[in-house]
This record gives C-alpha cells, sequence and structure tokens, in this order.
C-alpha cells in the first residue's frame, strides 16, 4: 500500500485498493504486473539523438532511412511524439526536450536537451528546427530561448501555427487566441 | 406561459416558473420587460452596409471615420461582431453574412448577405476582405464560396489564422488542429 501510495493520483484508498486486488489476484498476473514494471525500467532509455524514450537505441524512428532527418520536430515531452506520429503528418524527426524552462520552478535551460540539440544541427545536414513546445508561457520561453541559441547557426527555424482550433467557434475564441487569429491572418 | 414556452430553452416548468414571476412581481417591473421587448423589435434594425444588429443606421461602426473602411471582417452572426469589438484588435470594419451556407437546412447563398458585399467590394475602395467565418465545415464552405464570387475582383482575401489555440497544451489536440499548425507553421 505504502508503494502504490506513491504513485501519482493514488490516494491511501486507491492504494487499499490495489494492493488487496494484488493479494486476490493470482500469482502470475501479479508476477506480470511486477516484470513489467522491472523491464521497462530496465530496457526503456532516452535515444542518444533525439531523447525520446526507446527500447532501441537510437529510436526506430532516427533509425529510419525514409524520415527526413533534415527536419526537426522540438517538443517538449516524449507523449509529444506519441501524439504526432499518431497524426501520420510528420515526415522529420524528433528532438525531445524532456521539459520546459520554468525558473520559478527551477527548471532552467540546462536541465533540458537543449545543448544536444545545438550539437544536432552543429553537425550539419539540418534545413529546418520546426518548435513544436506547447503554446504556454512556458513553452513559449522555452521557443524563444532555443531560437537565441540557434540564431547564428544556418538553420531555418519555425514555429507551429497558433489560431482558431479547426472545428471550434469564433463566439468561444479567448481574446489570446482571436489576437493569434488576427495577427496571423493569411491570403485565402 | 404559451408565449414564453416559444422561447429557446424554455421547457413547460420554466415557462410556468416565469409566468408566476411575472404574476407576483410589481406592475413596473413587468411593463418594463414588455417595453423593451417592444423597444428591441421596434428600434433594433440590421445596418444597411454591413447587416450588423444597430439602433442607428448606419451602425455607429459603419459610421466612425476612425476605423478602416478599407479592411471589411466577414462574420457569420452579429454575436462575433460583438466578441471581435471587445477585443479592441480590429481596426476595420465588418460584414455580417446572417448565417453560413448549409444546404442540408436549406441555407444557400442568397438567403446570406453575400451579394450586398461583393455590391460593396465593386464600390471601390475596400483592399482587404478578412474571412472570419467559423473554423467549421459550414464557416469554411461559406468562406470558400465568397472567395469564388469574389475572385474577379480587385481586393485581397485573407482568412483568420488556423493552428494550436494559445494557452493549449499539444497533447490535447486533434488531428485536423495538428494538420493546421503543421502546415501552417511559420519562421519564428
Amino acid at each position: 500500500m505504502q508503494e502504490f501510495e506513491k504513485l501519482p493520483g493514488i490516494g491511501p484508498r486507491s492504494a487499499e485498493r490495489l494492493a488487496f486486488h494484488i493479494l486476490k489476484s493470482d500469482k502470475e498476473a501479479a508476477l506480470a504486473l511486477a516484470g513489467a514494471i522491472r523491464e521497462v525500467k530496465e530496457n526503456v532509455r532516452h535515444c542518444r539523438v533525439c531523447y525520446n524514450l526507446t527500447e532501441a537505441d537510437p529510436c526506430p524512428i532516427c533509425a529510419d532511412p525514409r524520415r527526413e532527418q533534415s527536419v526537426i520536430f522540438v517538443v517538449e515531452q516524449p507523449n509529444d511524439v506519441v501524439l504526432l506520429e499518431s497524426t501520420g503528418l510528420v515526415r522529420g524527426v524528433y528532438h525531445v526536450l524532456l521539459g520546459h524552462i520554468a525558473p520559478l520552478d527551477g527548471i532552467e535551460p540546462g536541465d533540458l536537451t537543449i545543448d544536444a540539440l545545438v550539437a544536432r544541427v552543429k553537425k550539419g545536414g539540418v534545413k529546418e528546427i520546426v518548435l513544436a513546445t506547447n503554446p504556454t508561457l512556458e513553452g513559449e520561453g522555452t521557443a524563444l530561448h532555443i531560437k537565441s541559441v540557434l540564431a547564428d547557426l544556418p538553420v531555418q527555424i519555425t514555429r507551429l501555427a497558433r489560431g482558431l482550433p479547426s472545428g471550434s467557434q469564433i463566439e468561444y475564441a479567448t481574446r489570446a487566441v482571436l489576437q493569434d487569429a488576427i495577427d496571423g491572418r493569411r491570403v485565402f
């Protein structure tokens, strides 16, 4: 129960319920869970190129010759890679920052994988860095920092489009969304 | 009670509650409501220029010499004007379509104020038409139709930006939003 309670979103009551479930379940099911937890900790690591979570190193995306290695989508977390991959829209590769700059939480640029990104660009062959950090204060600050550290390198820096989310109604848009939509309007 | 029940979102129970409220309230309050309803029907009309709801004709926005009359934001409904005005970001004027094209609901282009928009552009002095219809199937179809009827006129046609809504997290974006965000990415 003490171990379950350390997990996020599990309170004392849930921990108790989980613990009794383990006690009641057959031995195989319980050992399968224990085995999966151990296996994931032993076999899943960060890709040495893009820092995504992977069992193979480099990860299957970095190792795929059909991907455009010259276009790098920079995201905050491994789950952003999962989401973008699920759309099938990204032909390039990724770079996972493993967080965003948040000075108030003590997360400085040096805590992220920004140095490794700069090294990837300096190695050459990279044409475009697509900043795909979250459109939040921290994501935006992180994007601006990366832009500044890449400023002197011969690479184009782009950012995912901001604006009205497809399928929404203008009447429910916030001021910030409308500002992006008006400022970013394009020839149609 | 029968009259209240005809209002949107008012069922028999609410209609009963409203009717008894009128019966209980003092005469002045009841007559104030009746007067407001009559007044709004008698005095509020569509602006002859932009078709927004207004008491003065032309409406205060169309009549304001400080507004850029050369930039027209095309919206579906009068409440979109209210929202865009609340942001203070629009220096141009408006054109209210009074709906969107929806063949399945029997709403054809001729039911909207598109002819009046074309006439405004033909009169001259209009540099940019900003299509600010909703980023929905109907709004998009309406925008495409307007683009085609204005195609031969010397006016730039733009559309509000689509993409990630500011303040959101990428992990909650839909495929359509991500597609707009990736396709519309810009130099940063």
